[in-house]
């Protein structure tokens, strides 16, 4: 390792790299230098407890010694051979895979991250159906690279239009709190409710013409965004109006996949089996840089005869697929999918506590350890806290709170996400909610 | 490292991979099992001498300790950060690039590849001139994601058209061996030609308006689709055209940078400071998956108090710019890009060789160790011996001789491709050109 001093960490990081999702003249980098479990320290030894998982991706937590030491032995043994080689982790990755993954999904093509997962799932969509368009919806966030910020629903996208990939269509997630059509019939069962959406998914699809629509390509649970638990019938709705329409069917698990919600992956909870299930984060914990399309054989198999026209020099790194292997054996030896969704449960109490105490808090939601508080100034009209694609000073606020005190935490506009390392203990938890909790006392002020 | 038989590396890949540009039914993969120096192994230990490093990126060699000692110590320290946080990884490799970049490009937006690094210099000509057009070249490939392939020319391109990300056009790469319009002055000057090519670019951008162009993209040197080696006054033109009209410059260097072609960066050839100079490949040499956008601080500056809206979870992975670090100071410690000076001119004097013995050779092409042969039916009417973006038998039999013979070499359409480590020396220069000397016998038997 070369030699730079501690302090010389951040002026040099200043110095010279670009922020990505910022504005340079307003960054505030911490400077890491340490990290393990469910902690990370800065040059000057202050302790942050990681209720992020850093990019929501340290799923088994930081410094695992056993993902580490199969990144070393794989540097060691074979750190890089081309797209098209054949090697030991690219065989044992695929079979682990098999193991964990939703029953059918056997065939896997890899890439470095989320966004490129997403694109080629479109390509597979695309080759496969003939057709061309893809449905997604407002609420999701599928990376940042073209296409797959196009797929995206949020002003990420909107940023960049009208100069995106065209052929997507945006549609309602069934986000029952802040539900346009619902305002003025807020008791309707959960059965009716989840039946809306399907049927204005349909209708989306009878207006765009399910002759031209290759995929509908949707995050399990939308994450950054709301994380937006579907009501148990939608997305095996969905999978039905797939089936009868002829469109692939994508699940984004780029962020709810490796435990994050108490399974290994959030379709499980619905019994769901999508033609693709991408996935990035959690499948290497972070340790690497990993994505993934899984795909039915069929879909594969269109590509038979005729050149997949995608790649990436990096496709299938060894010590990517390495890290990936060894991740996945983590989980299961220490059983993480369980630990996450015990966890959760005690997740669950400690949010609807803090709405019994905190006037700002609208609602809680979470699956697994996989959460998000809403705050409001006022919890009849449900004014959030900041607008939509906004920041607010009682927002800063929060988060200033929360770092001060050592509480690493994701906050998006008027939420505060919740996605700890799955390893995280009741007690670690405990200690995260005890300064959410004051922290709640500020925005609490702004209750109207 | 979990165990797997050797022979079971290749029936299990083949079981569960989906491969990238390629037929499913067609593939036949190497599976390798370890790489040394400028040879790699498969698993029954044959050995192949890799003229094309793996995927044009393991510039410094195999299997160098220094970047596995610097993988295996960064692994070890902090595995993963953030993208917003500072690191000791961070601050070195800023300050490194800044060592060897053409001088003013101090500033860097981390990627994990090639085609991301070109999508965020798109967003960043994009936001900093507010116009929004790309011009690019028929002959680039600049990645494949859906940003990157639509600035790409080939046709790897117009297989997803027409959804691909508006506001790209096209124009003409200087290839003096097929320029449309000196098929009947093929004498002129190098000077005239350079200027009829530059005086086609200006030809475009008055067509296409110079107030909506952000950028002009260009590979320095245009890489698979030809080793085009622009003329000396190429790069200085466009340079003076962007200058003039407002346009960023933006180079790719990913395949020419790090001492491919002699020098750090193929612009120092020609003394030119593009505005964004993308690369990805030899920084880390493949050991680590890495890209990287250096830009003028002008342009980083336009993002000073709004926000740049890019980025991913993997922006600045430790191990990967700690792999870059490693890799930098290898080509510094043994001057590999001096060394690739040199042994370019050997591999220069080999290519004219195969001029003056096979008549199936057209031409051939080369800037230190960045070469490629251009086989032919024909001298005279230089007949292609595989039509655009297609095959033919005597392609197909030239490279299955090679790899019969242990020589590992891209073969792209009617062209081989000449991209070894820099640390190859003559001797092994020579034993790689041995075989393909017999190799064009073979493709001499197709001349007419």
């Amino acid at each position: 390792m070369i030699h730079l001093p501690d302090d010389e960490i951040l002026p040099l990081s200043m110095e010279h790299n670009f922020w990505t999702w910022s504005a340079q003249g307003k960054v505030n980098p911490i400077p890491v230098k340490s990290a393990r479990g469910v902690y990370f320290w800065d040059v000057n030894d202050k302790r942050y407890l990681d209720l992020n998982s850093m990019t929501m991706c340290v799923n088994i937590g930081h410094g695992d010694e056993r993902v580490i030491q199969a990144i070393v032995d794989q540097a060691r043994e074979l750190p890089f051979a081309g797209p098209g080689m054949a090697t030991r982790p690219r065989a044992l990755l695929g079979k682990k895979l098999a193991e964990i993954l939703p029953a059918g999904l056997t065939r896997y093509l890899y890439t470095l991250g989320g966004a490129d997962a997403n694109e080629n799932a479109i390509k597979l969509a695309r080759g496969y159906t003939g057709k061309f368009k893809v449905l997604s919806r407002y609420r999701s966030y599928h990376g940042a690279t073209f296409g797959a910020i196009s797929a995206t629903g949020d002003p990420r996208r909107v940023a960049w239009e009208p100069t995106v990939m065209p052929g997507v269509v945006h549609f309602l997630d069934p986000y029952r709190y802040r539900s346009t059509f619902h305002r003025t019939n807020p008791g309707i069962s959960e059965d009716e409710f989840c039946q809306d959406y399907l049927n204005h998914l349909e209708e989306i699809i009878q207006y765009e013409g399910p002759q031209t629509i290759a995929a509908i390509l949707v995050e399990s649970v939308t994450g950054t965004n709301g994380v937006i638990v579907p009501p148990a019938g939608y997305l095996p709705g969905v999978r039905r109006l797939c089936d009868k329409y002829g469109i692939v069917m994508i699940c984004d698990e780029v962020m709810s996949g490796f435990g994050r919600t108490g399974e290994w992956f959030a379709v499980n909870h619905w019994d769901v089996r999508p033609d693709i299930l991408t996935m990035a984060k959690g499948l290497t914990s972070g340790y690497a840089p990993l994505g993934a399309v899984a795909m039915k054989p069929e879909i594969a198999d269109a590509f038979k005869d005729r050149v997949y026209e995608g790649g990436l020099t990096y496709n299938g790194h060894p010590i990517s697929l390495a890290a990936a292997v060894a991740t996945i054996e983590v989980m299961q030896q220490d059983h993480l999918v369980e630990k996450a969704r015990a966890t959760g449960q005690v997740m669950a109490d400690m949010l609807a506590e803090l709405v019994e105490r905190h006037p700002s808090v609208g609602e809680v939601r979470s699956i697994g350890l996989f959460g998000i508080i809403e705050l409001v100034r006022d919890r009849k009209t449900r004014e959030p806290l900041a607008p939509y694609n906004g920041s607010s000073p009682e927002m800063a606020a929060y988060k200033k709170y929360l770092l001060d005190h050592g509480v690493y935490q994701s906050v998006h506009w008027h939420t505060a996400l919740l996605l700890p390392p799955l390893i995280i203990t009741p007690e670690q938890l405990a200690e995260g909610f005890a300064v959410i909790d004051k922290a709640l006392d500020i925005t609490d002020q702004a209750v109207k």
